[in-house]
């Protein structure tokens, strides 16, 4: 275990949790490693949670994006959390979010790393490591996520040395620090298979104040079957590439896919298997199970993104097994994996999750009913902004139909109609390339939404394009699907109205 | 005259306006240079609105950005536009937009030229030259926009050479294809001044079928002087930018500069003539005349941009002496001025106009009421999403008060509250930089907020925060503020309310 710290004169900074958590003062900025629920830190984030029974105090928590372990939940619920960022998924966090206890900056991925240089600079850093180097650099674990702004910037950094996960996992990390402005250069990726870093994070040895040891599994992921709506979203989305690549603008190989977390798409990874494509590549934030089941179906050639969060069977079969899979995926920084001109440069087809759209495009994927966060942004901004080709899918409608996915006007905007090219739901796919606002919401109508919907979305565009604009809308019914379903629990009009 | 067709193959290919509008159909996409004003056709578009007085048909219009000498309006008025993008400033135009005879693709400025590969291949291009090289290459004039492309992808192409612009004009271009997916490469630019292109854009006689003579300047920009709430915003920003140098984010070269078109730019940017800031360089799509009036002074030392849109007089300055401006300017395709990677890379500071923002920071650019465009978001966009800085101005309020830009919501998002750093009016500034929304509103209303709006935006804010919410809003009353202008033509409400 004491082998796992490589540079000895280090040894004598073995602590238990709780000691370690000491460094941790009231009104610090505290950087964690953690991305998804990979790599986070499972010892000194708990002990923190326990020792605010005892005192209470708050800090600012950063992290790479959501934990695993409850730990969110832990530290929200012992007070401890003043503001969090960038990212989180945890029931009781969010509703100390939603109620106003807990501030959150829901952020663009790739941006937290700009503003820890600007302005939220870490006191303490918590970083997961699997061993310490003999040079002092440290060997991420399943995500590296923000750590490597972490380690060059906080003046006191506590490391986890998870011995859960195999010292073999030296080399799947491409660590690369983007220059400080201005004298940022060129990130020379063109491929997702392009290793461009250092193996291992630079680390003062002088700014480690303590080691804990811990050896804990990353809280797996929830892999929920296919059902018939995700199916459904699916075959939509695969038929729409069997079509771009009949045409020509695509080859067999598409080009490097970006998949947000979830169910959906997991079905359309799943779906790439028994079809023509082959040798495809992702590039992307997180690796589900679905990658590396195509990766050992032979569907898969690479898959780069900033961690990997799968079911335990997958986690073992990946870590156990890192020498079949070494040469198959690579873990970056999230300022890499998610950064704006790579997912451009390499043409980029994002596909994520959308809450709601509105019949021009636009799409909410963070609030419910227009003020409550669910979980935030993520990267998908990060990806749809920019990407060849930026599609979002949600079903038509959820709740026995109630609630209806599209809608006159989005209460909450997250990407705007011009970042949204293609729109899927379980009913239909619409192709936005190319087409004006009023084009777009025919096409939403007729495409994506519900047929319960369709005639009072109808209703609605047409009165609006009677008033007139580009965008047309009636400002004061705007919303009414909302408010309708606060009322009542249904967005569907009453017979009466 | 005719010795600016170096290729001498091509000199039986002069003729006239009228002939070479002949060559545009019914039904065509037409690719056609100018950006702001500048580099536009000057002879075959408006003969081509003077043919369909004659004959009635209709094509879709795409070009750099908008266009001057009223193109865009005598088109519009003829009936000729069926689609147009992505952008533009016309009045006639937007009316037509709004009326919904005009179908608008409002854009992304950076991405037109994806657009164009994927799914709008033109059919013809016209574009305006200094001259036509022996290659056949030619000689953009005073913007690049999106030539390259309307070059490389249309069947046929005429050409204008217009005689005022000195044939000197070579060499300020900076001529760069992106390569096509998946095989694109590096934009090797670190720095604004950095060139590395061609100084001709590659071009196929062959696929020459007209080439026009013209002797007219661009129209020229309207050159607005600074008034008392310009001076304001300008003096705010300048204010920050000092306080950003004495922490030491910054130094006194600041970051490349991005300023949209507008009085306010002008005002910043004069405002550095007498400051401590030195060295200054920007990295934006259009050059004013204050970017020259910078370079003489000394002030500044590169531009980078796609477009010069001046007054009659910077014009004559600039395109008489181009000696003494070569080496401090350059001119790009727009996806490359306007490129995410490129932005992020050199840690652009932008500075753009909003028409209205709401308390989160929630940005409309381009819609009035939530529904009539104005101008459109061009690349704004771009710009803000990936700057180092996004900086968004506009007045506190307008038309005598009764008009209040800082709102509840928004009635139209362009750019979302990821996307803005800070936002200032005439009565101040808000750095919202590490800020959670709840920080933002109060923030926004104490520094931006006109003060006849601030008690209401406060209680909007503080009901809002009773009923929770990570963004609180009350959705039935969040457009109030434009449905009371509607109708009473004032924001204000009344005291019997």
């Amino acid at each position: 275990m004491i082998e796992r710290i490589r540079l000895e004169s280090l040894r004598d900074k073995v602590m238990s949790a709780e000691s370690a958590a000491e460094f941790i003062q009231d009104g610090m900025i505290v950087g964690a490693s953690g991305f998804t629920k990979a790599g986070d830190s499972k010892a000194v984030l708990p002990a923190l949670a326990e020792k605010a029974k005892r005192e209470p105090f708050k800090i600012t928590l950063i992290t790479g994006a959501s934990l695993g372990h409850d730990t969110d939940g832990k530290l929200a619920e012992a007070g401890v959390l003043s503001k969090r960022m960038p990212f989180q998924v945890d029931r009781t966090l969010r509703n100390k979010i939603n109620s106003g206890e807990v501030l959150f900056i829901d952020q663009h991925l790739s941006e937290s790393a700009e503003l820890l240089h600007q302005q939220l600079r870490p006191d303490v850093a918590v970083i997961e490591v699997a061993y310490i180097d003999r040079d002092g650099s440290i060997v991420p674990t399943t995500s590296v996520g923000n750590s490597v702004a972490f380690a060059s910037l906080a003046s006191k950094v506590i490391l986890e040395i998870n011995t859960a996960v195999p010292e073999s996992v030296y080399g799947i990390h491409d660590i690369y620090q983007a220059e400080n402005y201005p004298h940022r250069n060129v990130i020379p990726i063109v491929a997702p298979w392009n290793k461009i870093g250092r193996k291992t994070i630079a680390l003062d040895p002088a700014k480690v104040v303590g080691i804990v040891f811990t050896n804990i599994q990353d809280s797996p992921a929830d892999i929920a079957e296919p059902d018939e709506k995700t199916s459904a979203i699916a075959k939509h989305i695969l038929e729409f590439f069997e079509q771009e690549v009949r045409i020509g603008n695509l080859t067999d190989r598409l080009l490097p896919i970006q998949a947000g977390i979830g169910k959906v798409a997991n079905a359309v990874l799943m779906g790439f298997k028994d079809s023509n494509f082959y040798d495809l590549t992702m590039f992307s934030e997180v690796l589900q199970d679905s990658t590396f089941d195509l990766i050992d179906s032979g569907t898969l050639s690479f898959a780069s993104a900033s961690s990997v969060t799968v079911s335990k069977a997958c986690y073992d079969r990946v870590f156990g097994n890192l020498q079949r899979y070494r040469d198959k995926f690579v873990l970056r920084p999230q300022n890499i994996s998610n950064t704006p001109g790579l997912i451009r440069r390499l043409g980029v087809i994002a596909i994520n999750t959308a809450i709601e759209f509105d019949i021009y495009g636009n799409v909410n994927s963070t609030h419910l009913g227009g003020t409550k966060i669910m979980n935030g942004i993520g990267g998908s901004g990060d990806f749809a902004r920019n990407a060849y080709l930026s599609i979002f899918v949600t079903q038509a409608a959820a709740k026995g139909n109630l609630i209806s996915h599209v809608l006159p006007m989005v209460s909450h905007t997250d990407h705007t109609e011009h970042d949204v090219d293609i729109l899927v739901t379980d009913v239909g796919l619409a192709d936005l390339r190319g087409l004006a606002p009023r084009e777009r919401a025919q096409k939403i109508i007729d495409h994506c939404a519900h047929p319960d919907y369709r005639p009072e979305l109808q209703s609605y565009f047409d009165r609006a394009c009677e008033r007139g604009g580009h965008t047309p809308h009636l400002l004061e019914e705007a919303f009414s699907w909302h408010l309708r379903f606060q009322q009542s629990g249904s967005m569907k009009k009453k017979e009466v109205e």
